[in-house]
């Protein structure tokens, strides 16, 4: 992630000292001014003996631009740089999130029925009858989210601590935009056996379990196991989150340029967790002709003869060793390139082969495929993994939604049918006369999306033989 | 637990459709009062074509008393009744807990600073200086509850589901008197090595661990595992925390029957996880005259030659096969006894062999060992696990402070210097002035308690050198 990325911000507040005389802030506010910071808050924290402590908060273009401005401030004289603090980790301190008692426990009253001796007819009620512990404790709204801290982010195996500030994060999306209570469970090992093993035993107080990035191919494998030792829904999101908003955004992409999905052709850049599971959803979706590329070219033909057996088994299908075309030719006349794979390795060659009204989704983080500089001139529609751009997709478009929908029915799995929902379900919050080439993916603060991603999942769970509890006992309660 | 426990609260509230006539409602209250139900609130739920929905609430006794209430008021005639609930599980409906962001994530700015991109700054500092973690996440205040269901309560093994609502009661407790974070975790296992596993696995993200209604004998191996394998508080509360309330009550009986420790004859009675730990701190803190019985008499002798090496392995020292004395026998002139067993196996005539000012523990629960009736003509101090007698030992006056004052100093573990400490300041909250036969421990409710606890388990981490972080700096934080 470079320091620069513009939606990210850096914000420093400095407390310094200085005389308390006129003129000594105005010093600090050309400093600031010629160092191209943006003044923000000032604070007075405290005025004696002919000195004064102000707080001092400004923007930043990045990091390195923070320093150069500190930098400037320490060196001016008469003035004493007492503390500087990131905004950003002002924000860390101490952590993201923390837990609530539902109810207060000030009197005992409360106490012996929160607790002992009240609390044991409701356990005893649940050993008689095991569905009851959905009704009577939080496991029905709780999912677990579960790393190994092996692929955090784009930065690579920085291990559990590191992984910990993004699962927060992830925890406090989870509830801000689904109201569901997740804990984040950072694991001190990276091997699969112990993974599945560990996972397996602390399922029984959630409702779910959100894998996250755990690196490929472990993930597969992780989440396969886990699929079949559970009977409550596994999702790895950056499999499976990615692919649902890639599916919704290519319906919408391919509304606007007229085309439909069981007769375009597909080149997936990237066969990773995103990538696998992107052209497993996409087989799923109705897709006919697709072909998977590596760093070696392509190495996965999903189409004619092929086609059948890639909808079983997509990775069985893949044949890393032996690349039977390169990137480059097997665009030409693709109508939609996916990227899951690293920056700028497109050049505007690579998209000029391609069939017309072309579709790319330069997904890679933080630089996408092709430069959006580069690209856009040269395609109809162009997607990224960026804000800054339109058409960001983004993973919080899906595992709210997604997750609410199955807790809701308690469903014992999230399927294909359930992702497939989701997918159209986030399409069709843009009414089809308001798409355009800039809006085939609506934002991420649009209320509507988790509601309606929910209830399509859920009728998908229902439909599909996996929800334990039926859609109406929903409304009823 | 019996139904009658008297200081449990069963409250119903039933929705019933009577006529919209005079006298009908007075028809149920005269029911109630002749059920010896005591009617509380009374609500129009709706009135329509000469019909009215009422919701009645009223407290009995127990839950057959409930039981008995309803059935009378579905055997009146032109009533009906629509539904009943308990009071108890509707405060358990969807659970007790949930979790909240400190901040809410409601644009733009906030999502990339909690989320990508910012966080990576976050991740990336703590990757290079894994300490950072209990600066910048919520590990440094976070506490897993884990149990494996096999000891619930009184209840027995009633497993992972059944445990879940009990946990999540403990993690109310620590939040509302400790300000401790804490999610339950429910294990799907019970064997020892999974269980390690599984905490080891899930460590990096919490501060310290409860383990909780874990059976004996495979909690003290567990624990001892743990702590080995952990650098984070590892406490089996069921074992500690009873034995350092045990010990707070001991201290201050003490000073009421003007008796000191290292001359004083102890008797336990029940060696299960709770007895073990009595016993072990009640050596440590300087007991020279303790003698463990289980249900076939005395097994473990902790005195004279044996005193040393019972310090040292209490556990090495009960031989459960070779009783050399009968419980009768072991309390001549014993001072205090301590039950941790089961109920109503003390008589009379067992007491009366004790030396005079006699000290009673019997905290088997729900009944004592011997009922407070014919004990407390017999004895000058009586304590019992119930709040409805005087002198509860209730392992919330521990809990919360060690964990509080552990995860202060960010301590490696928990350890017997702290226990000590933790015991003595619960002691110390009542003035020796005020000490009574009644009054030896303060009650859950008394604030200064948790605050007390904390400082003197911090001091004890620092003075001990387990701590990690100074007293210092956390007055400056």
């Amino acid at each position: 992630m470079p320091d620069s990325a513009p939606y990210c911000d850096y914000q420093m507040t400095v407390r310094v000292e200085i005389p308390n005389q006129p003129g000594q802030f105005a010093r600090i506010a050309t400093a600031l001014a010629e160092e191209r910071a943006n003044l923000g808050a000032i604070d007075i924290v405290e005025v004696r003996r002919g000195r004064m402590v102000r707080d001092i908060t400004f923007d930043t273009e990045s990091e390195a631009h923070a320093e150069r401005v500190l930098q400037r401030l320490k060196a001016m004289p008469n003035l004493h740089v007492r503390s500087a603090s990131d905004r950003l980790f002002l924000l860390h301190l101490g952590g993201k999130i923390h837990i609530r008692p539902k109810v207060p426990v000030r009197t005992r009253n409360t106490l012996a029925m929160a607790y002992t001796p009240g609390v044991a007819r409701v356990s005893r009620a649940i050993a008689a009858d095991k569905n009851k512990v959905f009704a009577f404790t939080s496991k029905a709204n709780s999912v677990a989210v579960v790393t190994d801290g092996s692929a955090i982010l784009g930065l690579g195996n920085l291990g559990p601590e590191a992984a910990l500030p993004v699962m927060e994060g992830k925890s406090m999306l989870f509830k801000e935009f689904a109201d569901i209570d997740s804990w984040p469970l950072c694991l001190s090992t990276q091997s699969t056996d112990a993974i599945v093993q560990a996972v397996v035993s602390i399922a029984p107080s959630f409702g779910g379990i959100n894998l996250e990035d755990i690196s490929a191919p472990r993930c597969f494998d992780i989440e396969d196991r886990l699929k079949h030792a559970l009977d409550i829904p596994v999702m790895h999101d950056d499999q499976h989150g990615t692919a649902v908003v890639l599916l919704a955004a290519l319906h919408n992409a391919l509304k606007v340029v007229g085309k439909s999905l069981d007769r375009i052709k597909v080149v997936i850049n990237g066969l990773g967790a995103a990538g696998t599971a992107c052209g497993r959803i996409l087989l799923a979706a109705g897709v006919q002709n697709l072909i998977g590329c590596d760093r070696n070219g392509a190495v996965l033909d999903a189409r004619g003869e092929h086609l059948e057996r890639a909808k079983k088994d997509l990775r069985g299908c893949i044949d890393f060793a032996h690349p039977f075309s390169s990137l480059h030719e097997a665009l030409h006349g693709a109508d939609v390139f996916i990227g899951v794979s690293a920056g700028n390795l497109l050049k505007p060659a690579d998209l000029e082969v391609m069939a017309p009204d072309r579709i790319v989704f330069a997904m890679a983080n933080p630089e996408p495929e092709i430069s959006p500089e580069l690209a856009m001139p040269l395609c109809r529609i162009l997607a990224t993994g960026r804000s800054d751009f339109p058409n960001q997709v983004n993973n919080l478009l899906a595992f709210p939604g997604i997750f609410r929908g199955a807790l809701d029915v308690r469903a014992r799995e999230i399927n294909e049918p359930m992702k497939l929902a989701a997918a159209q379900a986030i399409a069709n919050i843009i009414p089809e006369e308001h798409l355009t080439e800039d809006y085939i993916v609506p934002s991420v603060f649009d209320k509507r999306i988790v509601p309606a991603v929910a209830r399509a999942v859920a009728r998908a769970a229902h439909d599909s033989g996996v929800a334990r509890r039926a859609e109406r006992e929903i409304r009823d309660s």
